[in-house]
């Protein structure tokens, strides 16, 4: 922590309205068991997405769907990164979403695709570590050198001299810190920079992040 | 953590010398930086076998060459879990072990075979929640309910009605359990059931459980 003021580290005060258009009560245990409704306002082409990718009309998109869905939007994202986003956008491992949830991880990926893009000026559709650096700074979250590092070459899966992170792991990576942040944040009620998990509580924290 | 006396949520005080033969400084952050040796008494079969996989004779093995000695010996394993292994019997990233790493990862894994084998008691090369609970408890580690209906559904990867894991997602699953009970026990230095980690510490102690 040398180097970095308390209470500093995962940017608290860093302003997150804007970087995650997230509808109140998304976090509900119960939303991804309730039919959800979209939120006023939604685009409407968003809502024939919703339908098209929910083919037998039951009002939710499971693991699979949620995959086809997103990839017909000209991305491609491994069953891995879906099961991860559909556990940090309904907080359960019910693996199926609704409307609302739907509506907030399009949101999210635009946004963070937009992100991605916007530090990725050589259009290399690859970022390094400083732009990944600087993209977490733009989502609110601020990490140190050393976890930098180990970001970068966790998701870095080209084997180029020049470490590097490729879309789909840069979202991979921006749903861990953002994940796992958010967890901590959880259990550091004090927002005094640290946190004390039981062991069934650390357990069940982790466990949710490792292959899914 | 109703139900769990306090202090007893991982095994503390379990037997683990059988469990873990391990040899006195593994852990050293330097373990596979410095060429290591055999320890005495090692079975010269298993010094032919190091040899045969480090292959330039640098007195390392690397990732790939440990997934292919492995496999040499009937069993499977993904690069993931490799480097899982890796990681756990070193505590670095370097991805490269030595001669008295081999050794330890090699007694580690043909005692979770014993263990597998003794509760896969029909042979079927599954073995079901049940039989995880009991196989992590002669391994030292107690695991609540809870956790143990969530590693059942990590570790899960066939899509049979009844939830069982086979063998190799067994070992990742005994290799994230044994790292992150031990990872949370460095951090309860009171032996309180309860540990306090800065963000810092928390991304670092998390991050390298997640893809590898």
């Amino acid at each position: 922590m040398a180097g970095y003021p308390p209470g500093s580290g995962y940017g608290y005060g860093a302003p997150p309205p804007a970087a995650y258009p997230v509808p109140p009560g998304y976090r509900s245990p119960f939303a991804a068991l309730v039919p959800s409704a979209f939120p006023p306002g939604t685009d409407p082409s968003l809502m024939s997405c919703f339908q098209m990718a929910d083919q037998d009309g039951s009002g939710f998109i499971d693991d699979m769907e949620l995959q086809r869905a997103l990839s017909s939007y000209n991305q491609t994202f491994s069953l891995r990164t879906v099961h991860l986003l559909m556990y940090l956008f309904t907080n359960t491992n019910t693996r199926k979403i609704g409307p609302k949830e739907f509506t907030s991880v399009f949101y999210s990926l635009q946004n963070w695709r937009g992100i991605f893009e916007r530090y990725d000026s050589d259009r290399s559709g690859k970022i390094d570590a400083y732009e990944l650096r600087e993209a977490l700074l733009s989502l609110g979250f601020s990490v140190s050198p050393i976890v930098l590092e180990l970001l970068v070459s966790k998701y870095d899966k080209s084997s180029g001299i020049y470490k590097a992170v490729e879309y789909d792991n840069f979202i991979e990576c921006c749903l861990s810190v953002k994940g796992l942040t958010e967890k901590f944040k959880e259990k550091d009620i004090a927002y005094s920079g640290s946190a004390t998990f039981t062991y069934e509580a650390f357990m069940l924290t982790v466990l949710p992040f490792l292959i899914a």
